[in-house]
């Protein structure tokens, strides 16, 4: 007997010594063993959707200061632990939507692309958010899209597609029986869908007793601790490089937080929503904007668990997106320093450029360096009778010369993604998981509901 | 004091019941506590030249038995234990090239790209692998390149230049002084290098003791436990895909390593140095194939160390090479059963398809698939006044179609690369790490020499 409380002391004392530093070893070739990881009160689940590892190095090197010898580690860095295979179920091959891998992160199975919180029978599945919320926990998403999107609406919502975005609206309402499926606190854009011509969502929230905000301002002065619902545009939020808070995500994510604490814990979704958009857009000044947000929610987390260490943060993509490469064309060089001052997005660019006196000035001045003869008569070549999306295009090709940034897609590509994890429990995600896996260990974390 | 002993009793009951399983605990935001994993006697560093994540994603993905709802893992997966930065010394920008790299990896210090074991001021720095030898380790090579080529080269030898190949070659015999720098096992390629006009350096290692093989068939039928030299080629092996043995690292790995044993331990530098050449190519089958022979190296190896649990393995890659992504043009899709048959490189193609009867039987039948018509009209328009390199492109071209597979350079991209790890000290390579960190770790692990 005396031994086996040594034996037991020495496991507590690992845990306490490294906190939960210790892991289901299957990496040396040995079982698979259970190991003592603290269990979390409350977590977090991190979604920057489209960012695949090109995007995380990327911004490293974005982020350089270029007087020092090495290159400064971000946010992120310290706390890498894995990598995570995205691809759906096998009826969509190889390369997952957002909708596909939302559903298999929120509810651990693999599914089609396209569907929302539903298996390839298309029956609804329950995600974590959704048992969370039976076991008595506070529920949130906090996100950069619309509230509706695939990501937050697979932890939410159940529909065989994830283009209807009235119908997962009215489910964010409607799905509440018996307090169940209920998503105490929203936060990102979506008024489009949620004040409607045929209904008013705003409105029915409020009567179930939901403060609203419609702006950041407002948001930042209502009570906290109490269920929230906060619209701040039609669609998804603006472009973190045009928003008038390029840090949105962060504030968004502490609100979401001070509403979500209580006694019994909480799950928080939160979404780095746009880094995928910059990605199909093969925008890589936007795709640099929006990972800077994520690393001000990233940094913003760290202080706060370590406040509240009995927090899991968990941050991964749900696949990578355009086909980001650090350079292109046989040129062994990637120059970050030309978007590196961007004063706004090359979307807000195309339309404003064709209202500016000179444009070759206005594009100097917006991106932040000289332009050489022959940029200066590519730009001089823009004209009004173009499309917005062929002038913003000019200027995207511009950046991708400069810069020497590669892309093979306007789609997703199927390349494992990194897993990030700090707090209670971190150590459960280390090694390759299948992206099923990160639902089934906050499934386990949570436990059974009745 | 019995508190203390009961606290260390804690530490080694970690130890023995997770296999070093704890690591320094920067993950969860705690400062880094050194932690007692074992000390190897035996290191074997593999590095994958050129392979980025999307190479291990879709080496995955190729080896899919689709009669399965779950892609089934590669030997690579569960050992896998986080990443590494491969960026240069700041004079070269952001983008390494295989020199700097393998430095890095070798000596633990940042150079310039070009540089062979020589830092930014072209001083001589020790590498691991000579470090082991001063300790009284045997060391050895093992490489599907010629055994000159950047990589081998960084661990052995001394150059500002990766190009000269004949003074490195040179330096292999060169700088062994008083037991210094001596490199007991040598296999790869390079005849070219090592039986010129002006120097026989086979005949001298030979008159220094050596035993020679310059064949696979030869090099089994050597005495084990000498120091050996085995060169298979003029310059690098032929591509896995031609091979006599598509596993050739696999074999040479196992003989260097019958060589090596003894009771002081040994240092052996194996390399998949082609997975850089398909990828500069932009030709996915051949990545596929030399993915394959690392696959099998991994496989032998992990055997290897359930036998001998002495032994470190750490596979990474110095870079990823080719842009390569999985999926392309906007496309959700990757399609390896396109390439899962290939009975040659396209390389060899490239030549023998001016020979064949009839081009398009001649295709369909090395490719293993029936070509559309478009595809028929393509390879019709193939014919010998072209050169090797545009009828090979050709079909590179019509591969990528079928996959699906994105390129975005014939150069190296800066993304940051796996690492997996297993057996003795695993567990001190954890997390996101510089390239120069591992070189760090694994002297900490040799130790000082006097
Ligand atoms: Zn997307
Ligand atoms: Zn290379």
């Amino acid at each position: 007997m005396i031994k086996k409380n040594i034996f037991t002391f020495s496991l507590l004392a690992t845990v306490t010594l490294f906190g939960a530093a210790c892991t289901a070893n299957k990496h040396n070739g040995m079982d698979s063993a259970e190991v003592n990881v603290s269990k979390p009160k409350n977590i977090i689940m991190v979604v920057a959707d489209g960012m695949g590892p090109a995007y995380t190095t990327a911004y490293r090197l974005y982020k350089d200061d270029p007087n020092t010898p090495m290159i400064e580690l971000t946010a992120l860095d310290a706390f890498l632990i894995g990598t995570a295979q995205t691809y759906p179920a096998s009826v969509s091959g190889y390369v997952t939507d957002s909708a596909a891998s939302a559903t298999a992160l929120a509810a651990g199975i693999k599914t089609y692309n396209g569907a929302i919180g539903l298996d390839v029978d298309k029956q609804s599945v329950e995600s974590v958010l959704q048992r969370a919320k039976k076991l008595g926990k506070r529920t949130g998403v906090a996100v950069t899209s619309q509230i509706v999107h695939a990501t937050p609406a697979a932890y939410v919502a159940h529909n065989e597609s994830r283009r209807n975005y009235n119908e997962i609206a009215d489910s964010f309402l409607d799905d509440r029986i018996n307090d169940k499926n209920v998503v105490d606190v929203m936060l990102g854009g979506g008024w489009s869908y949620f004040i409607r011509d045929d209904r008013n969502l705003v409105e029915e929230f409020k009567t179930l007793g939901y403060q609203y905000a419609a702006s950041y301002t407002d948001l930042l002065s209502l009570p906290k601790g109490k269920p929230t619902l906060g619209l701040f545009a039609d669609v998804g939020l603006p472009k973190a490089l045009d928003d008038v808070n390029p840090h949105r995500l962060s504030v968004l994510t502490e609100s979401a937080i001070s509403h979500l604490e209580n006694v019994n814990g909480y799950f928080l979704l939160v979404e780095a929503s746009q880094v995928d958009w910059a990605g199909h857009a093969n925008d890589i000044a936007s795709a640099m904007g929006e990972m800077e947000d994520l690393e001000q929610t990233i940094k913003m987390l760290k202080s706060y668990v370590d406040q509240h260490p009995d927090t899991l943060v968990v941050l991964t993509a749900d696949h990578s997106t355009g086909g980001l490469t650090i350079g292109a064309d046989g040129d062994y060089r990637w120059s970050p320093e030309f978007i590196q001052n961007m004063k706004a997005s090359v979307t807000v660019m195309s339309e404003k450029i064709i209202d500016s006196e000179d444009m070759t000035l206005y594009v100097e001045d917006v991106f932040g360096f000289a332009l050489n003869e022959d940029e200066k008569n590519i730009i001089s070549g823009i004209s009004s009778s173009m499309s917005g999306r062929e002038r913003e295009s000019i200027l995207k090709s511009l950046l991708d010369k400069r810069t020497n940034t590669g892309w093979t897609t306007s789609g997703h590509t199927g390349v494992d993604v990194e897993v990030y994890a700090f707090g209670a429990g971190a150590q459960a995600f280390a090694g390759n998981l299948n992206n099923i896996d990160i639902a089934k260990k906050i499934f386990a974390f949570l436990g059974d509901a009745e």
